[in-house]
């Protein structure tokens, strides 16, 4: 496994004045191209850390399958940025055009709109009862930015963290959003993690597409260090989902769901 | 034209041991879904503004289209999210598969490595002669971060500015940091801008996504007040850009082609 996430660089440093060759640690940037029963399927350019979580909760969130079982084999060439899955023939057939195309649904008689097929298909409505307080939901954040060395080093990456109310279960982290949380989604399904009951606590803003992730994940609580988007917070009342955004200090905003957040 | 980038929303606030109800202002997201020639081509999940601009910006990022020239028809439906392009013959046919198809590139003798066709084909080394002072590239990304009123309002949108080394000369903004490109990508064919002396000023972080788009609009230099990848930093040594980071008070840094920047 290629656990180095970030390396060394020569750059010139302007600082008071004066130009200066310095050393500096850059993140990696890395490019992952995934085929599906001999079919390339995406290319996911990536932190290379976690590559079989990454790749199996891709498909997971694509809905190109739906527990590790579905899987026959799964190979990464880490040295060429390939890996290479095979499905049972029971498995969702993996007809690129459909996971591209625009769809616009109308279920329940709300007014929840999805941009594609496969979103549809795997973004739940959440039923969960947990419930967490102001104080456990400003520690989780505190303990997830702690934790991240590479963050703290390069600034460039996305932290993403499941966890219970009371500890992190897990921290992921990523160059791309959608990455970080595609990780946690493959370790949920890889050591078969019941998912209802649980957090994801994440630092980057809060988008359709992150919390269309967490729906797929199966959570009922989303934390964030930074902002939502409209459609996000339209889409997290539709599938009762909780949205924290901006966790700073001692304060932050509920944008939807707001009976999870407990005194 | 949908102009606004952000709404009002009433949300629950935590601070000092406190929930209380208050109003926030919410960045906008919107989904644009482009056909070409009666085909879907993509959809694009991004900020409601200067559509006609990011749709030719993409297009042209794309490979589909070379010159503002090669579109016969360009109609876009806001009230339902469509964009529809007709392309004259003569254009290159959108044949969906040749864009996602990963690439793997070896130009000119050099590492080069592209991940799809389209970038192998679009992207484009830099002959740029243009230089910028310290003094200017600071100057630039101040004036731009202080001329963007939604990000101080939301905290959830990147700029992206196309500058002379003396001033700005187009702002665009979006939730996607490849959008924001996009949009100053169709600002320079539609005006057709010469953009080989020009820079481009970032909010966001340089991915290798980040550095593509800028050797496809054409510029030498992108200036960025956030971290490059490793990725990103070859790229830019192979296509012959200035990539400088981290732009914040009086200090940066300079990742590759540093004799662009002058004292």
């Amino acid at each position: 496994m290629i656990e180095l996430m970030s390396e060394k660089y020569n750059i010139t440093k302007y600082s008071n004045g004066q130009f200066l060759n310095v050393e500096d640690v850059i993140v990696n940037e890395y490019p992952l191209t995934i085929f599906v029963n001999d079919q390339e399927f995406a290319t996911m350019v990536c932190t290379p850390t976690d590559f079989k979580e990454m790749v199996v909760g891709f498909l997971a969130s694509e809905g190109v399958i739906r527990f590790y079982s579905d899987i026959d084999t799964i190979n990464i060439d880490e040295s060429r940025g390939y890996a290479y899955v095979t499905l049972h023939k029971a498995a969702i057939p993996t007809n690129q055009e459909y996971y591209s195309k625009r769809f616009i649904g109308s279920c329940c008689g709300k007014s929840r709109q999805f941009y594609f097929h496969n979103d549809a298909k795997t973004a739940r409505t959440s039923t969960s009862t947990t419930t967490i307080t102001a104080a456990q939901s400003i520690f989780l954040m505190n303990e997830m930015q702690d934790s991240s060395v590479v963050f703290q080093e390069t600034g460039g990456v996305h932290n993403a963290a499941l966890c219970t109310p009371d500890e992190i279960l897990a921290v992921r982290t990523d160059i791309g959003r959608h990455n970080a949380l595609d990780k946690l989604f493959g370790y949920s399904i890889l050591n078969q993690v019941p998912v209802r009951d649980k957090i994801i606590v994440f630092s980057g803003r809060i988008s359709s597409e992150v919390l269309l992730k967490a729906a797929k994940i199966g959570v009922g609580i989303v934390l964030s260090k930074s902002a939502p988007t409209d459609l996000a917070i339209k889409l997290a009342k539709d599938l009762n989902i909780t949205a924290v955004g901006f966790i700073r200090g001692k304060s932050f905003n509920v944008y939807s769901c707001p009976e999870r957040i407990i005194d």
